[in-house]
């Protein structure tokens, strides 16, 4: 009888802040980094996961991985991958690990990437990318991996099956039409706080030209540079590509409203992370303040709790899940019935290591099987740290294509892995004394 | 010129799961732990602060610490202690392990370890316990001390300083009522799920007969038994002491209204942690809902933040600040601010372990600083523990005593600290086989 043999979890880090490529007004010098859990069976089969950060702490998150995986090490594989609804609540509400959190932060997070090497696991199994499993699961499959813990005043179990009941008409088609179009990207390559007005400009063109109806820009630093280089991204997009503009939180809940207003002349598509999203009620507040601009965020919503109750306040437009935030597919099955049945569209939030690798996943099942609906969403697209990866999105002309190979997507190269392991890997041997600014000892 | 020397972590746990003593609907057999941080300057000066847990995944916060310890490794110590808002903002918002959070879970907590530890070191210099320090720094100086990002739109710098300059009318006066009559405590002793009828019978009556005006009962995990054990306690202590109920984010919106309703015969004072303490919007529905009878939370929200929005959708009627849940004394300032604000009373959450030593400093702060009232207001006491501490919690005819002894109150007999270190400690060998229930390895 297949057992879990081993969870196996690596500290992998890239020294990105040597480039800003990812700098925001909150975020000013990420190493991208990823923590990395490998569960492995005693039949040798392997499912991958990974936690994303922004360089320190990753190694905060391999430890709580290792805590989660000791759970599951010795368990039947076959009793964990059918049921992965009971996995989740064996993890989540562990009665001594849930204080940690409960389900927020460092827990949630390795809970979700520990979670998704089952999933991926699962999904290998059926030889089926995590999108298509999903969306060819039956509606009660699906409602049985999802924790209905205090969601229920929002959505019970009952209203969650009528969700996906409805969603399941025509779902064979969309399948196909997913399979031969692909999803809609828009791109934050051009945007980052660090970049060059001559990169903006040149970066911002490109977008258009690579077919991409939607580009967004970091702001929140410095209102007047803000201003110019709204200036100078509309006029290098032209008045019909939409421009979402990101503040990574910075702002109180009326500097928001005002700073908005001050660009609202370049037309921002969107506002995202105007303020803390633990603020339910201050982008409540922010979204009555700055209409018709939107409010959008969810990168680091907590948990389904959160977004419960953002959707109950009327707080957001948009909803913008992220895959390796939360407790893993099971929560973010949630996250996207909470969506559809608030009627509010789901835009993932992707960029960093393997997140668009792994995001896109909800927006093709959510496309397939729930919303049924693809206007006004689009899944975060950056060019950075792809070639990491042994199944790497693509993408044509603004649109992901769909996922195709067995998995969730968050399997890297060995070699990379190797190479950048944190402190030991050859890449940070090479990287030599820049990489000082990782260091735990870094100011 | 001295600096930090060393930031040293253990991970210290004790076997209370053998007993029952904590359990509740939720924390079913709970290892009261600490991750128990020491920091020790040049010149061989040491600050104590820890961080209470249920066992499992101490070991993750002890991580966290040392991540964040690492930061302040090599720093001048009279820069450090001169402005500990500084401090508190160089760990909590370092740009790259702000991404784990922000602000919440395992990151706020390890943070709030390390900054106590930093305040305890002051407080030692200063030869004053931290409730006199915090009560003798003026207004500004306590205002500097606070993050007031993502609060202005409730609470601002001024109105802080306003609320601050109200309380020092009187201060004197309150602080020698205080050093000489103490403050209110409640007990939650008698009131664990694991405990037989007739233990919860008999040290209901002791609590009355040692004084105690208020009592607290865990629920929520059998409604019936509910009404068996609450029926019980109320006979026990008669119609004048106050009874609260506490259910541990056990239920759904709706089911913690009714819960509540069926149990209204027996006159509970407050319904603590009715739900998901993330659950802002649903606390203010449940407030609606079981009035007359009070909502009270607070041991596991993640920040003031979310501190903030209880108060302004008016969700609670009881503020229930922890020691270590939040980024330390800078945080639970905020806290203390925020509730003389809108006028709630803090009702601190304590037990576990130390969590009675460190909190108490909080409550005497208050009284005799900023809203110089104690109505309405007790601290909870439960009778663990306090015997690891080299300076326990005094407590006399239902009231804590002053602290007087310079410090946090987080320092831990060595002997303890050797004993109970886990897994190695001399006190974990005796336990032997049983121990296992805390092992990795458990279910």
């Amino acid at each position: 009888m297949s057992r879990i043999a081993s969870v196996d979890v690596r500290d992998v880090r890239f020294p990105t802040s040597l480039e800003l490529d990812g700098s925001d007004a909150v975020n000013v010098d990420p190493d991208y980094s990823a923590s990395y859990v490998t569960v492995t069976t005693s039949d040798g089969e392997t499912g991958y996961g990974l936690v994303f950060t922004c360089g320190r702490g990753n190694e905060i998150i391999c430890a709580a991985m290792e805590s989660y995986g000791a759970l599951l090490t010795g368990r039947e594989t076959d009793a964990l991958l059918d049921d992965l609804g009971a996995a989740s609540r064996l993890l989540i509400h562990d009665s001594q690990l849930r204080w940690l959190g409960p389900e927020k932060g460092v827990q949630q997070m390795a809970c979700g990437g520990v979670l998704n090497a089952l999933w991926d696991l699962k999904a290998r199994r059926a030889g089926k990318p995590l999108w298509l499993l999903l969306a060819e699961m039956s509606p009660e499959e699906l409602v049985a991996a999802v924790d209905f813990t205090h969601l229920r005043n929002a959505l019970t179990e009952d209203e969650a099956l009528d969700v996906l009941r409805r969603g399941a008409a025509g779902k064979a088609e969309r399948i196909a039409e997913l399979e031969a179009n692909g999803y809609t990207a828009y791109t934050t390559t051009p945007g980052w706080l660090g970049y060059s007005d001559d990169k903006l400009v040149r970066l911002s063109r490109e977008a258009v030209s690579d077919g991409f109806g939607m580009i967004k820009l970091k702001v929140g630093g410095d209102l007047e540079e803000d201003r110019h280089r709204m200036r100078l991204a509309r006029e290098a997009v032209g008045p019909d590509i939409r421009i979402g503009i990101d503040a990574n939180q910075r702002w109180e809940v009326g500097e928001a409203i005002e700073w908005v207003g001050a660009l609202a002349e370049f037309e921002p598509y969107w506002i995202e992370e105007p303020t803390s999203t633990d603020d339910i009620l201050g982008h409540a507040d922010i979204r009555r303040g700055v209409a018709p601009v939107k409010v959008a965020t969810g990168e680091a919503v907590a948990n389904r709790i959160v977004f419960k109750q953002l959707l109950q306040a009327g707080a957001i437009d948009v909803m913008q899940i992220d895959s390796t935030r939360v407790a893993g597919t099971n929560e973010n099955i949630a996250n996207v019935l909470l969506a559809a049945k608030f009627g509010v569209p789901v835009c993932p939030h992707a960029g960093g290591v393997g997140l668009c690798e792994l995001v896109q996943h909800f927006s093709f099942f959510d496309y397939a099987a729930v919303s049924g609906s693809m206007e006004d969403r689009a899944i975060e697209f950056v060019d950075h740290l792809h070639e990491h990866f042994t199944d790497p999105v693509r993408i044509e002309r603004g649109r992901y294509l769909a996922p195709s190979r067995p998995g969730i997507g968050a399997e890297m190269h060995a070699a990379s892995v190797d190479a950048w392991e944190f402190p030991g890997g050859s890449g940070w041997a090479e990287v030599g004394e820049r990489a000082a600014v990782t260091g735990r000892s870094s100011s």
